[in-house]
């Protein structure tokens, strides 16, 4: 925390994310020294810390959320940026979740003995130094940073200047404990400036910041992508498709589709498009059960065929990620028409078909190339929890490093351990 | 090879570009839904073609260097250019070898049943289209053309103008046993043009080339980096240190840094920086023995007390990756001091410890943030071969994604395939 104290506000933001970044690799460094154990009792330590601050970040909340109702945001916006006793906990729990997950660091992913005696591993270690640039949530402060950490990273946060005084709040608590913990209060920072520039300057510290993680809404990843000369593991849209084959069972058809798109409709795993075979029998009972459950359709014209209160839409239709109870629906010629849509207009995040012929699922997991591809299941899993995987920092529609949901072991990286007995090469 | 003769040569290099990487993208589809037999089987038609080629390639090859001569291209230049009878056939020869290579795609990297029923895979696949940016050696046309063709890939070829005759000839014949094979023409493009201006539109192509690997020296890797919008896979130095001990055994400390400097003084795996614990009692020996054979030592202080034949070492030695038979040396003060070293001058390609303590050694492989960290044996084992990967498309000291010696499996990325009996997210 003093580190952050004096290095508050300085004129230039291109040195104070060189100054912040610098001092989180020689932190990363110690934290990475610390043993798993280590690290995770620190975690359950930080999480203890911010229970403890409850009075303070509400307070601190309350005066964000006084300052956004005064600038005018939307209650979408303010629930965002709300938290009470109940969220809190619930953000207090999430760190101690992630302080016991099974630690990747050190993990051997394979090993080699080559024929001169050398024996090869390679071997997970931390990233490095993870750069977190969000919006309006605060409790990304502390699940973000809880993760890098649990892996051995620093990380140098970027929150919403609308949540600023929540931000700083979560995090002086999180560090206490962290400290308490014996990890350097460096490893964890949050920039203490909301000048614009200090994201420009995070995503341009190449050598300094090893990898970006945008958290929030398209625009902001949008930027952040364009921007970055850091490598960034984001999505910037889920436009996911559901397909309904000749031979999916119509009630599981049914089931799927309404949950795949209404469940939650501003998560990023909803269905935002439906195909549906020309020859599945129970075409017009699916299409009347998702505008009966409050969908608004819009289709092509063999769509607009099934229900007359479907509305035709439009080509931007097929490349747009609603986010909301809205959903275009194609009807397709099988399943290479279907595939053919899908490689033309999937965002690559998560496409599922429903069929009960395996071999036609089969072919749909094997070519489908998005992060996810599903059978039989509703396009809503998608997500790092339902996976098992504890928690997760993001869902990478990027093609490198990490794909779909992004927990601690995409917060690593590895090396080559060689040991020899005194070989030279030929 | 049609598609691109009528591409040749237009007015714009971004919209060539982009037309070429939408070809291959196209062509990587076709490629992946090849079987990995035929994949293989496609390759080895491919080394054929090359073979029965040879007065084709042989020829052009002979343009080029006439053409490098007039320019005055350095005898090292020419080396590195000119091919003939033996050159061509271990080409080929590689081609075969990495046809043979087991295929990373399909692999289950891992799988999980989740309490809900769904069950989980992940399954690599390939990355898609890579392009490759490289300079005089036409080996690299069939090397890398034939690695990402083995993972799935389709590749944009460009090389350096030096190398245009071979490069087009060694690409078309690759083309027609590729062909002959089942593979699309357009899964292997060579840019046809050689302004400058293509290798920037290759740089800023996201969304059409998923990763670009450059090879070739620093100057045109640093450019790639700098100006790269797609994702890089690369290294920039290999500023390699072996560190010294006191408990080291001297005559394989001897041994190994005489191998580690010496054995090819230009490859990215030469040890740059030789580090001396002040408890070493050989050392004396040590460096007579490096400048014995030839090397020019550039010391600090207490190094160049060793031996009257130790030059001053300037700050910037530190901080060089020489490529030839020049070494700098420090005298560290035990294992500490080695490591502060390293963590400030290495470029986290390799690094070494030569010690009998293998307490001391295990820190070290442990502590070291390198991509390749060895104990007891030569840097110059740096390579993907000596690995066991059976060829490299390069060495990566970039931090996400694949790190040290990258064959085939980091020409892969994997995707989730989640099969399920209908199940809905709460």
């Amino acid at each position: 925390m003093t580190t952050i104290a004096t290095a508050s506000a300085p004129a230039d933001p291109s040195a104070l994310v060189t100054t912040l970044a610098q001092a989180a690799r020689r932190a990363q460094r110690q934290l990475a020294a610390l043993s798993s154990d280590a690290r995770a009792a620190a975690l359950v330590r930080a999480a203890d810390a911010l229970r403890a601050a409850a009075p303070a970040v509400l307070a601190a909340n309350a005066r964000d959320l006084a300052a956004g109702e005064a600038r005018g945001l939307s209650g979408a916006m303010l629930d965002r940026l709300m938290l009470d006793e109940a969220r809190l906990s619930a953000i207090a729990d999430a760190v101690a979740a992630v302080a016991a997950l099974p630690d990747p660091v050190g993990q051997v992913i394979d090993t080699a003995a080559r024929p001169n005696g050398l024996a090869l591993s390679r071997v997970r270690v931390p990233i490095g130094v993870i750069g977190i640039i969000y919006e309006s949530r605060p409790n990304v402060t502390a699940d973000a940073a809880t993760l890098c950490v649990r892996a051995g990273n620093a990380a140098v946060l970027r929150g919403g200047s609308e949540a600023v005084h929540s931000n700083t709040a979560i995090h002086a608590a999180l560090a206490e404990g962290l400290v308490a913990g014996g990890v350097p209060a460096e490893a964890v920072q949050l920039v203490p400036s909301q000048d614009r520039a200090c994201v420009g300057a995070m995503l341009t510290a190449s050598g300094l910041i090893d990898m970006i993680v945008p958290r929030g809404g398209k625009s902001l990843v949008a930027r952040v992508q364009a921007d970055a000369r850091v490598p960034v593991l984001a999505h910037l849209d889920g436009i996911n498709h559901t397909y309904v084959h000749h031979a999916a069972e119509p009630a599981m058809a049914e089931r799927i589709a309404v949950n795949a798109k209404l469940r939650r409709t501003g998560i990023c795993g909803a269905m935002e498009t439906l195909l549906i075979d020309s020859a599945y029998p129970a075409a017009p009972a699916l299409v009347a059960a998702l505008i009966d459950a409050g969908c608004e359709v819009r289709g092509d014209g063999r769509a607009a065929a099934l229900d007359r209160r479907v509305i035709a839409a439009s080509d931007e239709d097929w490349d747009t990620e609603y986010l909301d109870a809205v959903l275009s629906v194609a009807v397709v010629d099988g399943l290479e028409d279907a595939l053919a849509h899908i490689a033309r207009h999937s965002s690559g995040h998560t496409d599922a078909i429903v069929t009960a012929d395996a071999e036609t699922a089969e072919r749909f997991l094997a070519e489908v190339d998005s992060a996810i591809v599903m059978h039989n299941a509703s396009s809503q899993f998608a997500d790092g929890g339902e996976f098992g995987l504890g928690a997760e920092i993001g869902i990478a529609t990027g093609r490198l490093h990490a794909r779909g949901p992004v927990a601690l072991e995409g917060l690593t990286t590895y090396k080559w351990q060689v040991r020899g007995a005194g070989q030279t090469r030929p």
